[in-house]
């Protein structure tokens, strides 16, 4: 057997083992950290220390929204629509002449464009989050539990990892895997670090694919993949978010695999997942930590949110 | 003629003065000050000065969420709806078994529940802010002109103006008007005062009939008149809000007017409303003065913005 | 043990039975009389020559339409909602300046106002129309099996049943079960019968409060029962209908079913529900035999049809 | 100046005295010939001796669904849209463990798939039919006049012009407009006649391309124009439907004009268009004249209906 064999067998070996250890992580996700009853994840870990971290780093004012304009021609997954009608216009009323518009959407709000997902968005099997079974709280009228309007406000400090920047490209190719070491190089490169209850952007550059071209921006996604999700979870961030519509990389490489680190961030550590952010400010402008502002629509028993989140710094 | 005579005669006087005051206003309300072209009105007044203003007044980390959970069941204007609905679930794709829920909402989405009025939503006849007749820019997909999308982020200093903890009650009457006297005896009780390109939260304690009493929240609401909102325009405010479905008074005391309130801030000064805000845990911590943070969603086209925006100290 | 004691225990005992054959009958209710793989059940009934009777039924050309108005203030079941709205006027186009309007609706279509029920709209637990559990078909983007699109024309002859008509009275009472004798009786009364394909509307009176006392109309209804359900069943009708929004009486005599007539008729039996239908005129004009057009909407996977069926004579 | 400048010239006139009819044909185009207050137009022409003509063509009890499948991926036009949702199972209610399913529709539901165009529906410049202006009646709650729940039963005469038969093809060409003299040949090879009061269907061929080639199916269409318009408006006829999106030939042979048979049948004549309909069935079995059953769904104010008209023979 030659070293390249014995090479290749311990790279296997490496790789069961993860499986291993990924299955056997599964006997016991649950109930989580914060308890069985609890349905707000990550988070808990959003404290008023971790609100006076993200105030000191507010020094220019300088203020960036990271959601992007929900529009007919958007991109949008699957089965899935956004419709925004203009009724005609209502009035006049009274001696003032009173007129007014109202809007009227209709769509999967929470999961059509920027998109906050919710605890009760993804499951394992018919396991959800601290183990709830969808039969238990899944109802048509909404989620009688994991809600989206449990979450509360994500009020901490943001970390961007540009890896287009570190890379030296404009954008990474649909399909690549952020790796571990591209993250840790990306936070010396940013001379950032991620710290517990801290959120992470992570800059890809597929958004510029945007409402330019949609086919190929659903085509796939470059995006982490279970290596670099598990140090966000040992880092005990709140959320991860990005410019692409699945955060993670779409294909896995592993092609068994749908949405992998959706379940080891959602159901498995509470922790949220920010999809189709505008990142690329933030990256133009070299903001690599700042002050970061969300707090979900509270949509009773949604699984998600649409928002235009804020970065300050 | 008798004293009493003279004094109708004077009170009819001022009330003269008074309408032809507001009618040569409205001679001119346009173009507005920040240029004919301009579709953010007060936004502008967001500068990174105020954002640092809003910054140095979070001490302590505590985050109010001023939104209130939209349902089916809330307090609905007129014939506007709102459902939400989880569809069967999707999945399981994968070997890991993904399962995943999303939700389903139609509704006037900018105008029910907690609702953030944009510059589109409101006309003096067929003219909207900045002079736009709604002919031009009212159109079936989407306003072409003062759609939300425009507004940015609200990252300023905010001041609440407690009117029931001023009157020593828990909630003002529906139709009550809150005079200039009221805000100016606010502030001073509060130690607070109001500056340009400030938030005003204006608590009325009618919030607290939300869900409990439909019906009477529906019915009328105390709120701001045009005496005190001329003061907020003159003290160059961004945004007046309220936990009552219209932050005016309903109804005007001048029956033949219909939210004239609406008109003197949206069209003729581009301030914005945000109705329905949760404003009682503000109050009831007396934080009269904090940091307020909140994007509107960016639907293109649309008269106003669902939210949970967020106040800091 | 007195007589009185005698004649309990027999009614105990017939009750006893009743429920005993209920029960046995679940036990072999599929596959249907129409097949392992049908999706159509009782629409299997309408044969050339059930639209050849029924045209023969048409002898004066005069039509009533049974479809009821939707609009926004009629009687609702549960969380269900309707909303219409006109967007603005598209236009004006071309030198001939077309202009035009659309409308948007958001409802449970199928489900609301005068509405066709399915084979996919009613399980027996997880079991539905030829035992297809719903885990394999009741998928987020539509029925897999038993969409209405499958169910195909209904024109045959129609029978109705004026219970009010033989009782002397504007309206039965709400909660009043239509028995056997009653059905009897009024086809007695009205010179009809029902015949195997026939289509039968249970006329009550209960519709008069449509629009004007909901409350009442919703709180209860007046229709048939078990016992009438069966007979229909054994006459190998299509379709039952009626001016109420469940057909069968509400509340059940046994207070712990739930709807058992929907369940005999559509699961078991493959037999179609209309509901909310305008009867009215019918009984007014003494029309009991007539000829009935119906067709649902082909609605891709869906439970139910709205609808404006015809019955002319 | 030769024969063939003279031929040009010649043309020229008749195209020039055919605009000036249509212009002088607009200049007292209201009061409707049922007079002003009416709301019916052309349904008006369905009579009890309409209807017992319709029942006399019945002979073989032979039914054809004219209505296509609504579904997502079915080709709509603009920015209209189309979804329907499973929600999740409600129940088990009861010892009889009830289970039972809605379906969510958001569509602009008389305007997609096979939809009926009401009177409502289009308008020359601000005035539609019977001279209404849009500002009195078109309103954000619904129309206040001319909505589709006005129209009622359209039962009646029914012939089919099979102009692809005639022509030896499968398909008409997008952009080919049938003539007067198509129309003429048609029914003189089907031995049909058509009759005051009766409903037309065109079937072109081009409805095979429906979600075979949405694109091109939406690109244009072959149908009627002005010319054979206006002998169906001479006809008396109730209604024209053909198995395209518009009916109308698309685009018109004139550039300037956009849907000039919409405004010639609807606003000027009263007489209805149903689109995107199932013709080839009937083509297929050489069924020329047919009974015709179709009640929109009353939809309070709504420009149009969904549908699924009958045929039978």
């Amino acid at each position: 057997m030659s070293a390249r064999s014995l090479l290749t067998l311990g790279v296997i070996a490496v790789a069961c083992a993860a499986v291993t250890a990924t299955l056997a992580q599964s006997d016991n996700w649950f109930p989580s950290r914060w308890g069985a009853p609890d349905q707000r994840g990550a988070a808990n870990r959003v404290t008023p220390s971790k609100v006076l971290e993200a105030k000191n780093l507010i020094t220019k004012g300088a203020v960036y929204q990271l959601g992007r304009v929900y529009e007919a021609g958007m991109p949008i997954f699957g089965t899935r629509h956004f419709s925004l009608k203009i009724p005609q216009t209502f009035g006049p009323l009274g001696s003032n002449k009173l007129m007014y518009h109202d809007e009227l959407v209709s769509a999967e709000i929470g999961q059509v464009g920027t998109q906050f997902d919710g605890l009760g968005h993804i499951g394992i099997g018919d396991l959800f989050y601290n183990g709830n079974d969808r039969a238990d709280f899944s109802k048509p009228d909404g989620l009688t539990k994991l809600g989206v309007e449990n979450v509360g406000a994500i009020t901490t400090r943001g970390v961007l990892l540009d890896i287009p920047g570190l890379k030296g490209v404009a954008q990474l190719a649909g399909g690549y895997e952020i790796t571990l070491a591209d993250v840790q190089a990306a936070l010396a490169r940013e001379k950032a670090e991620i710290r517990a209850g801290d959120v992470v952007l992570v800059h890809t550059g597929w958004g510029s694919l945007w409402l330019k071209d949609n086919a190929k921006f659903n085509s796939g996604a470059p995006g982490i993949g279970l290596e670099a999700a598990r140090y966000f979870v040992e880092r005990e961030v709140v959320m991860v978010g990005s410019d692409t519509w699945a955060t993670e990389v779409i294909p896995n490489p592993n092609p068994e695999l749908q949405f992998p680190v959706h379940q080891l961030f959602i159901p498995r550590n509470g922790i949220y997942i920010f999809e189709n952010l505008a990142t690329e400010e933030l990256a133009r402008d070299g903001v690599y930590e700042f002050a970061f502002f969300f707090a979900p629509l509270k949509l009773k028993g949604a699984t998600g949110s649409p928002g235009n989140p804020i970065a300050i710094r």
